[in-house]
């Protein structure tokens, strides 16, 4: 089993992660709760190196190990907003988005929209609330555009290791 | 505990999750692999009722315990890509994009875009095949219009339990 | 050679509507339970002369008198939906989505939508259900864009006769 | 005849309006002027009860029942506005607009407008003067874009009781 | 009580415009240089009377006898440019633009731009020098859009005498 | 005074005006009626010299001589269409609009329109007519987009001979 | 000097060029006719060793050594033209513009349009013919937007190897 | 051989450049490192005559002889980006903008954007920066949107001399 990966590299720290860390984040983009002694056997090692290098991955924010609940079945509403920011502060917006505890997602991109965001609220009432008090509570945006989610039909994790 | 909350009540399927399986969730989204024993004891209930509940709420799709990577961190490019759909064509499209594994997030929307999809691809090249390729392999896709990430700045599954 | 041009009038219904007719809209406008007794007195006229007035003016279709219920109260979505249409075909369009019953708003307008319509639904489910199935049965159709409404802050009917 | 309707709880206003409520609010739909009396022998109740309901109904604002003219068949011209706000002005935007005598509609909305509100005025002369003077005498607009009416296809109050 | 409405005639200045004024239009339409003793002959009037009708439309400003070149074909470039203002000044940027040499027509619209302007410069740096020098020497402007023209096809002056 | 002048020599046609012919159209702008002896003592030529090269200018499509009515003081409502076309359908678009009588101005431009026309209608009925009859009787169109006149603030025609 | 650059290898192509031919690339993007012998001292090469990397770079397409000429100072009109393209034809209509002689830049590339061009025509004549007869000539287009340019401000070569 | 060529005189420094000029143009955007022996003998010239040619066209601006790299083939991201400006200073913003090394290609527009630039950076990191950071570092910028480039089809410098 090659332990580096050279084909991968676009970004430094993906340079960090191993075929077999791989591998393990494989297993566990399944199941998140699979034995670490059923991954071990599976990949010829111990389970303390497993745990181990699952706990380095976690450490590193290269990997999560958690419960993914669909926020529709839920009861709730969620919307992905586009934001658009003053120049020179696309960056200062995206963390600042993402101290919002109502926030769950927060990503950087090219293109109509600088930042995109995703929320999660209780209904409309709270999706207002969110777009006209919480969110320009934040400095620095120049003007946003809502997405109401209607209906959520994928949510998968099991991407990046084939 | 009460066991209903009639004030989430926005969509049918959401009056099916009671508050102990909000609590549930509500530990396993601060980290997946929690033993249960662990939550039956906050609880106060045993082990195997949580393990069923459990049980429940994944075969039922309101919740997956996975581990979620950072595609970033292991050197993928991702987009999201907004898509508008021939006349009446909106559901179908979504569920034949979420077929494609190399789309991990479909949503069907109002405004713009009628459905919001995120890819997760090897790089430029894997893009553009993605663009150009898989995703017109759906029929019914009018235009899109892609936005690359150029940084993920958070991904966080706490929510819709507090 | 006519030195007057009557057909400058903007609306030539418009001028089919006498200042005494305005005059009651305005009395209904207020209060649409108000006695005709009243009315008459007001304006110097009879109860008789007031009913058949009121009665040309529904036949007509210059006056409702209605119940008008503001559906967010009720429990309802409702969502605005701008419409553009294939070339020539925006009257017909406007005309078909008026049958629908969940549309109760429909206006041919200039700009960048060709018509814009207003639509009552019980749920997110519901707004997908008509964007993808109710309104592309429609034919004509080339695009839409929905704007669902987050909260309703007015809704008068007192215009047009000041 | 249910007094409770779970399934429209959407709003919790929404679950303040009985089954029996909904009844009467449909008569007046079909005729605001319908008298109390026959809509008490219909639905089995007193006229003081129906009188009751209607009164208490209209006081919290959940039903009008007005005269509803058509401005086109007086010869106005109508147009919706769209209006998008500076951050964190949307509602207060909107509370100010509703102030305004020639706004008869006011909607706070997701997507491409944050406000979208309806304007009816004498002729184009008066639209220009709404649009440069009495629109921006309210602070906090950034900017907005008008949809003149050049016909008004259907206006109903029919719904939400079906 | 008046039972007619004056008011609701479009223009006010459009009822001074009598028919017989719009025939002598509709003749100078045709040829700018057509005799006014040939006019005269035509509608049966006096050459006096004619010539006294003509200076009182020209003097009014409904109508212009003017010589109109072909800017394309005397090697110009012309581009049409849409001005959004900021809030509650498009009468006066409107105005202000008017007075600008390089501008020859403006017009305040609705929709997508507040003011339409059409602008006729000797060619790319000119075009160039009047959108970033002599438009923006007006305050009030937030934003342009420049069509540039690629050939005029139709410029006809025959209308609203027909 | 220079016959030629090399400085204006963008479009090939523009070469075949001489600056005397420029003389004679700047006078005209200003005035359509000015007597040709008056524009000849002011040259130095004479009358039956000045008429030959009007004759030609307008024969050769570079000089109107007309009376230009304000539409709006006419009381007809004017808009600016823009018009997007399938692809290599620009300029017979463009030819096919101009033989619209309703049509007094066809411009194929850069940016996001294919074609600009200007259209002169009765009232609102009528601009809904041209939109959704008489333009779209035009075939190659895409979609079209219509900005409706609320004041005409300048049209003159002294340009081009400065 | 490192023959080898492991922070540069986001294309797989990248990792073919070595330090030392961006040493030399570097010396021709100063001056595409800088003689080998001098670039062949400051590197400690012999002369045939360079022009063999030259040519390998130039077989490959990863350099070119061209005499770049400003098109505006020649006298001609460019433009960028912005494509969208039928779904699943990006990377063939991008090919076919590209055997266009008048298209000197095609990319592929991420958001509001499919592919850009840029292309030099002799003046906007030639840009109609460009937009309207040789670009639609290429199936598989939906729209186009072109960007005429007024001014070239800076056309540099040297990136990529500082 | 004309030494001028009167139908390219769009601009004025087009008048300078010579019909042999073009020929020596034409001979060295084939091939940069052409002989200018070789080009003499075609073009019946002296090499000096030659040398001082191409001396004066690269002295003057009107031509560079460069390397031109593949910035995609060198690992490089590059992406065009759409700037808009305050009023009146987007001749300043694009003197700006191609002070920055990081930036190879500005040029002024019409259209939707006021000027484009095209950047060559490292990856997506690089991308974010020169958004966020460099591109800001320039005042009088209003909105940016960045098109990063998937492939580059065509690169050719072989105009405007046929």
């Amino acid at each position: 089993m090659r332990e580096s990966n050279p084909k991968r590299g676009r970004n430094s720290n993906g340079t960090d992660v191993s075929a077999l860390d791989r591998e393990i984040i494989r297993f566990l983009q399944e199941d998140g709760r699979r034995p670490y002694t059923q991954i071990a056997t599976a990949l010829g090692l111990s389970e303390a190196a497993i745990r181990a290098r699952v706990n380095r991955l976690v450490g590193s924010g290269i990997l999560q190990v958690v419960g993914v609940a669909d926020p529709t079945k839920l009861g709730y509403q969620q919307a992905l907003v586009g934001v658009r920011c003053e120049p020179g502060r696309r960056t200062e917006v995206a963390e600042a988005l993402a101290r919002l505890p109502e926030v769950d997602y927060v990503v950087l991109t090219a293109g109509r929209y600088d930042v995109l965001i995703e929320t999660v609220v209780e209904d409309n009432d709270g999706l207002l609330e969110f777009l006209d008090v919480r969110l320009p509570s934040v400095g620095g945006i120049r003007e946003t555009e809502a997405f109401p989610y209607l209906r959520l039909v994928k949510q998968t994790y099991q991407f990046g290791t084939r």
